[in-house]
């Protein structure tokens, strides 16, 4: 049995978690395609906040109580680039972090693709589980916003948009930079034709699933593929599990419940991606025209909890 | 008054501070030209390290017992280079060291020339005087070694020369890579033409001195120069103060002897360097043709014993 996840970084790692026992339980194989959106340039190195989630969520470095980066970690070099007055000053590389992100930057400007380096990087981490990038070309989400004086407008980075403005900024829409001449990288749509399930993880479905859908051919992959397509809420009962999600739906103008989300997928039947949608036991009577719902409990307190989940996923299958 | 100084990194760091202090009783003006042949390129990374031990010395950041980089240095990047495997680990990046190394190659690469960037740093570590790199051109130390089986021979960087195997396989000689092309850095011959002193620090003669002699015009600058030359020998009683000289001069088959690095260098008069040549009192007697010898303390024991070599070397000239 083959299983392919599309999903983002730290809600996703967590579903991952739960992927990767269930997989484990009934002798699968995994295949997380993960968000390269949030990825950026700093001081020089190119960072991968989705994969590197994942990456260290999976291999057992990553911070349970911080919620992202490495645990044990420290700020030295974060210190002294303000004492240098480098900018940006808003998003805080720590020390580990920062290892990880000088071998990446290393090989992709030895011209190994993202798709190499992170399989490189993964020998490391052992993350029991095969993890690709969506593409390995440049796609990054840019926010769209009010300029400081009301009257024009300008793109900002996600992460600038994200993490420094807390997306507490009146935001016009998201745009994926790249996104038109990406191409998928290699392994993912031969992953997504031999899949005997497709799930959506419960990440961001504006700014974590979509920028993975914005690369060509990747949508069509999974609506028009063999495999049944399940996706699990990030919503419960109106609010976001974790993140922002509340903020990027409002963008768009979509209602921020398990009803708002699922409809965005949209049915598969009517064009959209989805033949299942998981919401939890709050959402019950969920409605999503040409999906089938079932309300089973979604939050990821354990990995058992998790596994239940993915369990229930597939048996909506 | 102004006086230019031609310098390596740790022994000339502290050289520097004497040099500073006198500079600040007469009320002169220094100029450092720091040499760049031990430049390298490190998990894409440029480092520097003469520049930064003169920069970190002089802006109190140095640390005294281990002699280079910083005090109260951390290595967690370190120790994560070496979890992904990451070459080289011969030569360990401290992570405040690795602070000043993401801004510089994050300014070089957007196109500002090292002795801009040098300027940039300095401001946060305000040195108390110039500093600058013999050229804003790429010339990297080269040694030519016997190759493994002993057969034939290859080309190493300095720094793998001098840290990974200790300065200690078997060796013929030194290249100065891109030396024929560099230039001097901007402000490097208008501080030579118009000192009224030039100082040679007690440097490595062979790797530290020598790469800045190598960019065309920077050691005719100096001979043919309106300021009366001083070196400081390096070497004391046969012994290099710090460092590994001898090993460098037996490669040129240089007697390691406060009158072997004189000879190297050379009297002004027959085409070398140098007026005069401080040499310390265990070599009292020491001769080099063309040039005045005066033997005076040499042990850079504080800062007052520093300033009084740098006096002397005032009255020698």
């Amino acid at each position: 049995m083959r299983i392919v996840v599309l999903t983002g970084g730290i809600g996703g790692a967590r579903f991952l978690l739960g992927v990767r026992a269930y997989a484990r339980e009934v002798g699968a194989e995994v295949t997380a395609v993960v968000n390269v959106g949030d990825d950026l340039l700093l001081h020089g190195l190119k960072v991968c906040p989705d994969l590197d989630s994942v990456m260290y969520t999976l291999g057992g470095g990553a911070d349970p109580e911080r919620g992202w980066g490495r645990v044990g970690e420290t700020w030295t070099v974060k210190s002294e680039l303000a004492a240098y007055g480098a900018e940006p000053s808003w998003f805080g590389l720590g020390d580990k972090d920062i290892a990880t992100h000088l071998v990446r930057t290393t090989m992709l400007n030895g011209g190994y693709p993202l798709s190499a380096v992170t399989q490189a990087l993964a020998t490391r981490w052992e993350p029991g589980l095969t993890l690709l990038p969506a593409t390995d070309d440049r796609l990054e989400t840019h926010v769209v916003v009010s300029d400081g004086d009301g009257q024009g407008q300008r793109a900002i980075h996600f992460q600038e948009w994200w993490v420094r403005h807390r997306a507490d900024i009146p935001t016009h829409r998201f745009v994926f930079v790249g996104a038109e001449s990406a191409k998928p990288a290699p392994g993912v749509l031969e992953a997504i034709a031999a899949a005997d399930l497709v799930l959506i993880a419960p990440s961001n479905p504006v700014v974590s699933v979509a920028p993975i859908l914005a690369v060509p051919g990747l949508r069509e992959a999974v609506a028009g593929g063999p495999a049944p397509v399940v996706g699990i809420s990030p919503i419960i009962g109106g609010t976001p599990v974790r993140g922002m999600a509340d903020r990027c739906l409002a963008v768009l103008d979509v209602e921020c419940s398990a009803a708002g989300v699922g409809r965005l997928y949209g049915g598969r039947r009517a064009g959209g991606l989805l033949d299942g949608w998981l919401v939890a036991p709050e959402d019950e009577g969920t409605r999503v025209p040409d999906v089938t719902v079932r309300a089973v409990p979604l939050r990821m307190t354990d990995e058992a909890a998790t596994v239940a989940m993915v369990r229930a996923a597939r048996e909506l299958a």
